[in-house]
């Protein structure tokens, strides 16, 4: 937001005014023909423009021009069939890293549905560092993965590595996840759009805000009939916690852009004994939900054994999704 | 931690044990006459040695050894006279940024009391960026902010910026604080421990958790009686929002740790519309308390009005102050 | 790297050995019966094993695993066609951002083989953070940078975007080029792993150097003939320059780890006149070759026309290339 | 830097007039009134005002205000003594980490001298993070380092850590350091300032290029005579180097700023196997020198010995050092 002076006025006088509404300058810039201009810091808390007029000695108010427009239209909830994300009662994510076996999905997803998951996760096709780590089980997976659902009454949410498998991830999943190290990968993100569907779209480790809704909106552009947004740590430097958690994005999203953000505190921290702290806090800040790493049997995980928590141990969040806290 | 394995026992076994506790493997490492170790990523979640009995395959488990032994007998609890932080109901602590005069100070300090707010803080030293900005009242300020206290039954956090002036802070505040710029100014830790008083110890934007730690294990080896870490955001790379709270590191602190951490959400976020989901995420997080930059009359602020709440904005914030939720 | 004392040895003397041989001490560790393990720091100068046996008290040497064995052997020459990219002279790899039309990309082709580019860039696709900035003329692009080549005996490098354009690219480029936002894209990376072709592995905005080694796994493991890998800017947290260029993991990788690496000025500042001194830099710093973006009529370049360097502007690297400087 | 429009002029238009002169656009901002503005990214190409004027299309060109007038009017030279630093052939400041005795600090300074070392340092007071650590020997050492100096006509630089100690050290020194811990210790700026001193001042491991202008401002508006700016590494997040060296700021300050800044290397990579590399290419991007930590005995060093070169082993930097190389 540029403020531009009027002749004469005081500068100074101008500043309190707009520090008194919470803008920052970020500077104030001079012409050679004495106009005086002020740059309002991008970070400052958001204010209407008409909300300036009382401040004496402001000529004119320009606003930059939308940049994502369809995300800045999208609103707080995203349907998924009949359910909701956002706009309500926050909803529990959870499930395995990894679907190991048919048997597996459907013991975990039963034990879910009893602590108030109504989001099933898990994944098929798994983006690993290393080449020779575990790829996952694909397309027998999907299977697997969707019948433990449907058995339990939940939604499927899951990732989407590949262009060429969009399509049968779209036959079995109700959500399709866009993962952290895709998000920026367009002609992934086009031919997702294409399908239709409600994506969730996790963070890259090194992304803006801006680049974050810059991604929803391919989404959007090229189809998708909703994104929710799913923070899951950014790229630190310090090695205590595994990744850091950005719960000021979170508020940011959900109170001043009043778009649907999920917190994923088991990649958040890469430790179990902070998940559930974490999570809690991710519902303070405003996320519609939280999705958690879960797993009856942490020592036989095929991968993020060690950031699981036991399907029993959710009941902690019982209080905080019943929407009696906020 | 090290894991040395028994000769011949199964590496992948060992890991699959190791995760099932919650614990990374950040390394394995082979000595030439057939040893191996398994290093354990020192994220990962806390485990006690004992724990690590049941799984086949251990020779022997090393633990590093105590960097900051003072810091870690402290416990979470530090009295300021009668009052404590941490251990219990969270506290309040807000204020101006700058104590400006006697006047406002008084006025301050009086709404805030009816808010709940049992610690005042204002600035009488200010740590600025520029040369040229506004540098505090200094002594002056000091009395003023002592008798805003003592009229409403507060007690007085206020930072000190310069070794000669700490005996003069020392007399007029109960909590000496340290700035994120002076975390690693070693004289002034000195100086301030040897005035043996509770100490606010701000988090240095560029500091990792152990780095912080030992700034307190310095006060505490010179005499402060008690730390308290206080976390305001840290440097990050997305200039929407001012600083990147890392309520990752206030959870593992207290939950971790066991120590208090009091969160500061208005330098976290610079921005009045995001301080309040913030307090509450930092309370769910597990934080000992809050401290929020608070004034009547913004637009008069000498410095950071931009991010100060209103007295009776805290009033928000009145049932998680209470305990009630957690 | 773990290194086991000898009962009774001095840990302090063993740490003098080590840092005398340039290792930094991460941890000392203790396990119950009495053993201590020194972990030295990963990031430490880089020593044999054999060079520990001098030091008195050590009883046992371990080193890690290897994670990304075929990067490893791979070493610092990389053939495409009968022209190398490392291991001797440095090479310039130049052109524009986005090949713009036939007699654009010719008429620049021209002029930088007058230069001494023996490589030839430019975009046919484009990634954008925004789905509304111009994308590339694709595969039209692609025949028109071929000829421009080939009319001028340069080596083609273009960036493939989606799995199903890559054997479309491989027709025509004689490098592939791996874009900083899909250096994680594993399903890409199969795929062109698969082409058999020498890679230019961009490096993520917040990639750790291992994990660029281990995507450039994924490329050998799939096939690639060989991987020159390319640093072009993290994200720093300082936008007076565009990115930070990480010359230290340049460093690292030409000495250290012997593999070819490229760096890209021009996206690591985002600046004109910081490009030349950086290149500079790059190759003192032990860089294969410099990228750098130039356009003969910037103000007509259909993106980052801000950063390119006019061809003639090329001419003050001459004496680096030509090897008379490192 | 805004670029207020004609009324009717094409947005576009301008756009690439803007781009061809090396700019970027940071938004586009409308009035309600159809007033236009374009800003100027900040981290754009430095191009004066008066290069605008051949656009078609612009009303006015409006600057930032100056924001560290003394450091943008410093110059590139800090004259010590009889010597300089800057604007001619660069200076070898070296030494060891800490002064460890009279005899330690005389030898290694009559090696130096002989490899072309001008400039010698060494620790007295040393910051360390741990307070059990050495913490130097203080006083004592300042006379020896000044000794050693004066036996092989070099000039001191070294770091004072608290203001009562600065009129000591600057009895003994002829550069005074600041170091990267206390680059935002105002306090410490002040008093330092007033000894009318050239001043190196080290770069915060978290500071923005304009955060330590701002702070060398300070050093000049309390009367140093000189700020030589030294950069020494930021924080990164990956641990392969112990500190990220910014290579890019150093082109910046020294090419668009026009100020001396030295590179220390050896704090910038911590591994020994770096420095000489890292110190070509800092000459390469334009420094006024650099700075590196030597020791002849680096296994009895008292900090720091891991990262030491031995003093023959600058002899690699003659040619560079002798202004041969730019």
């Amino acid at each position: 937001m540029i403020i531009t002076l009027k002749e004469g006025a005081s500068v100074e006088a101008v500043k309190r005014g707009l520090t008194g509404l919470g803008l920052w300058v970020a500077s104030t810039e001079h012409s050679e023909d004495g106009v005086v201009h002020i740059v309002v810091g991008k970070g400052s808390t958001r204010v209407a423009a008409s909300e300036l007029r009382g401040i004496e000695g402001i000529l004119r108010v320009s606003m930059p021009a939308e940049v994502h427009p369809k995300m800045d239209a999208q609103g707080p909830k995203v349907m998924v069939g009949d359910r909701a994300i956002g706009g309500g009662t926050p909803v529990l994510v959870s499930g395995p890293c990894a679907v190991e076996s048919e048997e597996q999905i459907a013991r975990i997803a039963a034990a879910l549905a009893r602590q108030g998951t109504t989001f099933l996760r898990g994944g098929a096709f798994k983006p690993r560092t290393s080449p020779y780590a575990f790829q996952g089980h694909g397309v027998t997976a999907l299977a697997w993965l969707r019948s433990a659902a449907d058995a339990n009454n939940l939604k499927v949410v899951t990732e989407v590595l590949s262009e060429p498998d969009v399509s049968l991830v779209a036959e079995h999943a109700d959500v399709l996840q866009i993962g952290s190290r895709n998000m920026q990968n367009y002609a992934l993100l086009k031919t997702v759009g294409k399908a239709k569907r409600p994506v969730l779209l996790k963070r890259s480790m090194a992304a803006t805000v801006e680049e974050w809704l810059l991604a929803g909106e391919y989404l959007l552009t090229h189809g998708a009939s909703g994104v929710v947004l799913c923070e899951r740590g950014i790229r630190g430097f310090d090695d205590t916690t595994r990744n850091l958690l950005d719960l000021g994005a979170v508020a940011l999203l959900a109170h001043v852009h009043k778009l649907p953000v999920i917190v994923d505190p088991s990649h958040g921290t890469g430790r179990r004994d902070l998940v559930l702290p974490l999570a809690k806090a991710a519902l303070a800040a405003g996320a519609a939900g939280v999705m958690i790493e879960t797993h009856d049997r942490a020592a036989e995980a095929a991968s993020d054994g060690a950031q699981a928590l036991k399907p029993e141990e959710l009941a902690e969040l019982r209080p905080w999704l019943e929407g009696g806290i906020r």
